[in-house]
């Protein structure tokens, strides 16, 4: 009747979409303030007032059957001349508006990427903990996610554990920093050091193994932590990029893909890249929003709010016994279950109205994950309840 | 390095891109006002007002974090329940909102759906002229596109060709009216007879035979043509809709899947059609945009410039010799080469610098497209070169 695979991944949705519809549920019945949802990545942090004044000035003094018509399916020319200046201008790197393409945010980035690089088998290595549609990814260019397991108490990757992940058949790496869910940005001796195994290990099996960052919380770093930027460490590398949380816009599908002018053959991959978003049914990006996204190229959110629910989450934990890596970038909170049973630890806070999200899907067993991208009150008004969970397991 | 198939088909672009990448660049070379540019359905005629007013108010008055941000997976629930009442409304069919599931645009409703439906090897019978988009998205879904000739005249369906392609691995039948390139409405005649069929046939087989229209086109009909709702003959069905030509947005990508009630296991295949979308990397349609097609759900684009179009280009193409059916929707004219060879006839064109389509890979040899969706300044500049080409074929 139908494809069973399409129909296992559309009856058993992402932990993350169920607890978000059961939030919802929720809320309508015991009320909005009574519910402590932490499990989406939703921004809570309002638009820069920037892409609401682009906004209007768009649609009020562009024509309109040129704002809203079809732009090229790789992206309009002039936005992606901006943002490949702003490249240049950030990283020094020195990138060409023809590598850049645009597309429907995240996970249409590293769903065309794959496609455009994989073929049916080859291995994608990921490190743990990471966002779980990536596995759904990968399987749908037919790769095959290999998970590398990382440094126990920092959330670092492993070195020799990724080094001994890799095959004749690894096409590509996805490094995702600051990472979802941990909140850890990887340094750069670990970047350096994952660049010079993948440059070894290329030369060794004869073929180019691509690194893609994921980024779409670039944006979002506490305290002049320093992100890596792929493209100056490693020449077949790929930035998946989203202004999703960046101009916190998730729901408006907007973010782009960039080659490496470095990387081999970058011309043909790019147009794999094309093709890819093709055969896919992505057209081009959401118009407007591209234009919008060319305007706001060097805008960004205000995250200090972030960066105080940071503080108040952590602190708060730590000090009812929680055991957490403080995290230094993007908004998530990776807290191991006192008994080491993620899914208890779920129901458990469940019964107090605190929604967070049990982690074993992301590749670390025994984690949940608290998405700090809320209003202060939720977290202040969170409190009491994880104290009571806090009292259940014994730590206070 | 990357993958075959799609750099195939990122270097090899449709031929209607191609054609569109050639005006931008002649435009500029030559003058905006030069070139004849009938290559793509880009909207000439300006969204309702209705649309602009929505934007702006939404942005004005909607709290951004709630405007922008990530919907559920299958559209806001809100939207899907005013284009559910809109569908009962117009078509007298008893749609809950629970069926609809809203995309970025036509081309992400076809592709996620023939992922949600097809396995390996399955088969999907289109009608020739098609979308040459189409057996891309059916490959996608490694499904095997089987074209159906049409009648020869007419380009309706021709019944006893459809029925010779039906077989074991028939999964699924698309039908595009208003057809694009032939501007062709089938005739509720066509309809029932199709329908027929496929349910014999479906009994025969032993398995259900899907009806999927595409209808980006459906609100462009001339002169009180009757489009048939198709969930109104046949119960296995699904309608891909689009927002791109009735609203004019087709850079936005907003657009639903709706799922026949009537359909054998609805809800299964609903939820099929929900886990293709996350595996493709659609997260969720563009947010902003759902809200704006909610708003304006029963308003659409004034087509009488189209209707004037429509009748400028044929009158003034049958006037000098060429033959082509008179469309009754879309906007579009299918013209047959006077010596039967699509690209010598796009190849002279040009040099007059009209730009039509040839379509030899829509399935139907010896025709070009001409989309009439331009300035009427367009149609009018265009007939002395027309009337050149036509000296040239000796036709007046």
């Amino acid at each position: 009747m139908y494809n069973k695979r399409s129909f296992a991944l559309g009856s058993k949705r992402s932990v993350i979409r169920e607890i978000f519809e059961y939030s919802k549920a929720r809320k309508a019945e015991i009320g909005e303030n009574k519910v402590f949802d932490f499990s989406l990545g939703n921004p809570s942090v309002s638009p820069p007032k920037e892409v609401t004044e682009a906004i209007i000035d768009l649609v009020e003094n562009t024509e309109p059957t040129a704002l809203h018509g079809y732009t090229s399916a790789q992206g309009d020319a002039g936005v992606r001349q901006k943002i490949a200046d702003s490249i240049k201008r950030r990283f020094g790197v020195d990138m060409p508006a023809s590598l850049i393409y645009m597309t429907c945010g995240a996970a249409a980035s590293l769903t065309i990427t794959l496609k455009a690089l994989f073929d049916k088998g080859d291995e994608c290595i990921i490190f743990a903990p990471f966002f779980t549609e990536y596995t759904v990814f990968i399987e749908n260019a037919e790769g095959v996610p290999v998970i590398s397991m990382p440094e126990p108490e920092t959330f670092q990757i492993d070195i020799s554990d990724f080094e001994s992940r890799i095959t004749e058949r690894t096409k590509a790496v996805i490094i995702n920093s600051p990472n979802n869910p941990s909140g850890v940005v990887y340094t750069e001796a670990t970047v350096k050091r994952v660049c010079q195994i993948l440059e070894k290990k290329s030369r060794e099996i004869g073929h180019a193994i691509y690194l893609i960052a994921d980024e779409p919380y670039r944006e979002l770093v506490y305290g002049n932590v320093f992100v890596p930027y792929i493209m100056n460490y490693y020449k077949n590398s790929i930035v998946c990029y989203s202004y999703s949380k960046a101009l916190s816009l998730p729901g408006e599908r907007i973010g782009y893909i960039a080659v490496s002018p470095q990387a081999e053959c970058a011309d043909e991959v790019y147009l794999a890249v094309c093709g890819a978003g093709r055969s896919l049914g992505y057209v081009c990006a959401p118009s407007l929003f591209q234009q919008v996204a060319a305007r706001c190229v060097d805008t960004r959110v205000n995250i200090s709010a972030y960066a105080e629910n940071r503080d108040l989450i952590y602190n708060g934990l730590k000090r009812l016994g929680f055991e957490c890596v403080k995290p230094d970038g993007a908004f998530y909170l990776f807290v191991k279950s006192p008994d080491g049973d993620a899914f208890s630890f779920y129901e458990r806070a469940k019964k107090h109205e605190l929604l967070i999200v049990p982690c074993d899907d992301f590749g670390v067993t025994g984690y949940v994950r608290i998405a700090y991208c809320v209003s202060k009150e939720t977290i202040t008004g969170s409190l009491a309840g994880f104290e009571k969970v806090a009292k259940e397991y014994g730590l206070i």
